[in-house]
């Protein structure tokens, strides 16, 4: 994997680059759906590729690891054949989804024992295991396993539980390094920043991330309730600390004004549930701002959804249409919301792109961020 | 409208034609998707047109005269312009939803007054107001208003049921006749012959349909729980009756082999839920018969759905991709299966229709009626 960094922003830290893998080139700064189970909801990987224009999408390593399980996906010949998505993919590395969703579960320093929530079933997810499972899935980026806490955290339990993170992550390096991709493709893998919202746990941690000197580096345990200004505090001094030669991922970041503050931050790679989570639930993110498209205002009003928008959903059905299909809840109601939500993501970080490489991105950040955050 | 008959099969009553409509030409026999309520559920337009290829659609009155209403429909210009859907569509009456879906309600003379599922609120359809809200909607083929008789049904209520039927569609074609389409094409009305399970009575009934002499004749009242060889008994009966040089629609019908024996029998359109309903629950028709794809032995056959359908789902998606997203509860299951059930019912009338042309459909529809009955 070979990160170029192509523009720097002359007033604020914002880049362009471009992170050339395997299965293609991802221009950054950029967003990656996630395809939790293999498949992002509601999307055909079609739809990713030529409405969306997405470079790069998740996987949950969790998820894909309980179902459909690894022999499958090997037999597949790993996730990119197994769901037909030729670009690039992101693994997690399933830590978060056993803290949030696995029924009881316990950790130790050997790693975690936890329930399936789909069937009760024990397993455990150690830093070797979860490297030798995302080797299995495929990802062109692998993470490390980590501890997320929670926010708020106490001090100590933040200390401790970042300190286990790193002993962790010379184990994923110590795994990962001496084994090899199993279906002929290279595999990178990242380290992921931790500290809570601790100002010298984050900088001993980006110390110690950036130490490691791997392909590219996470900011994790941030947009986990903590108010958004702490969030881009924790971000700034974390991306002052990595080094600028490698792409930065901030991980399950957030709303598109966040995305931009961020960008504005250094962050190059972004990741949330949020555009096709909310777009099931009739919340649409367009150029001019938020809607909620079940809302009266909307019943009568025969204009496209958001015509700026290059997708096909967002130019061919009215706001009337799909507040209809979403209170009728009809799927393709889910179906078009995502579509359309993805695709401003999409548009958003590609502008953003656009604005850095002009030098214009600072004053348009500030405009758009405005304007992204209206609700109309 | 005009409709044209191109061939007929030498050894069974089967036809192909053509229908000219304002929105497009209709190739006969051809299947009509059902898109309740506006949608064709957890389908894109594009993906009817291109991969699906249907060339014309179902409406449901009851559905839309609820949800959204017909000031909306009204107000959109009619409902190709709300959906974006610019080929044919034809309206079911209402009848049929109004007995199966809506709580109390009562027939009388005068019409049917029911309440909504959805609020409750009280409403009532006569045959002269479900001609008006047919001409709002905006359909290309216009329902009468009738009972369709539940099985098994009295002899005593069939028989009073369909001289209902029959009084009321003369009130719909006098309110038909007296008023014109709102959207600037026409716009024809398709009576519909009644009578249950009942020889006499159905030879009645499509003595008088025949009699009114409209531009196409629709069967109704079967596929509602009789078996198949009694469906098959009236159906045959009726088409010796209804006149040869005018479209014959069979409502509601039905399984692949449903539909091959019914075009056997002289019917040239047939509507059904079964492609898109039991896609939603797994079930797959294909060129070889059918599959249920939460099955076991799917788990790890990577080959594609069905690649005999020239869709992008039944090639691009393998059968063990699908079985996963089905178990995993993903919507891009439902979403993939109706596209390809679709796909398939709509390759099964045009294969037909090709067989017709060249004479050899008797033989191909044994052979293929064994075919996509088999469970694989």
């Amino acid at each position: 994997m070979k990160f170029t960094l192509q523009h720097t922003d002359p007033q604020s830290k914002a880049r362009a680059g471009v992170l050339k893998t395997d299965h293609g080139d991802i221009e950054t700064p950029i967003f990656m759906p996630v395809g939790t189970a293999g498949s992002v909801k509601a999307v055909h990987q079609r739809e990713l590729t030529y409405d969306i224009k997405a470079q790069i999408i998740l996987g949950n390593t969790y998820h894909l690891y309980l179902r459909p399980g690894l022999g499958v996906l090997e037999k597949a010949g790993g996730l990119h054949k197994f769901n037909g998505w030729e670009k690039p993919i992101l693994t997690d590395s399933g830590g978060y989804q056993v803290f949030s969703l696995a029924g009881t579960r316990k950790i130790t320093e050997e790693g975690v024992v936890f329930k399936s929530h789909i069937d009760g079933s024990k397993h455990i997810f150690s830093p070797e295991g979860v490297m030798d499972i995302q080797r299995s899935i495929g990802a062109d980026i692998i993470m490390a396993f980590d501890e997320c806490t929670p926010y708020p955290c106490e001090f100590e339990y933040a200390r401790k539980s970042m300190d286990m993170t790193h002993r962790w992550l010379k184990r994923c390096i110590e795994r990962f390094d001496s084994t090899e991709g199993k279906y002929g493709y290279n595999q990178t893998l990242f380290p992921i920043v931790q500290g809570s919202v601790y100002k010298d746990l984050r900088k001993r941690s980006a110390e110690f991330i950036a130490s490691c000197d791997r392909e590219g580096n996470a900011i994790g345990g941030l947009s986990v309730g903590e108010p958004a200004e702490m969030m881009y505090e924790m971000t700034e001094m974390v991306t002052d600390i990595l080094p600028e030669d490698k792409p930065r991922y901030l991980m399950g970041v957030g709303t598109p004004a966040n995305i931009l503050e961020c960008i504005a931050l250094g962050v190059d790679m972004f990741d949330c549930v949020m555009p096709t989570r909310n777009a099931r639930n009739g919340m649409l993110f367009t150029s001019e701002g938020i809607i909620n498209i079940r809302n009266e205002k909307w019943k009568e009003d025969f204009s496209p959804l958001d015509p700026v928008i290059n997708s096909y959903v967002s130019s061919f059905y009215s706001k009337a249409y799909l507040r209809h299909l979403t209170i009728s809840k009809e799927i393709l109601a889910a179906q078009i919301a995502s579509i359309h939500n993805l695709a401003f993501y999409l548009w958003l970080v590609g502008q953003a792109r656009e604005k850095i490489k002009s030098g214009e991105f600072s004053s348009w950040k500030d405009q758009m961020v405005k304007k992204v955050s209206t609700r109309l």
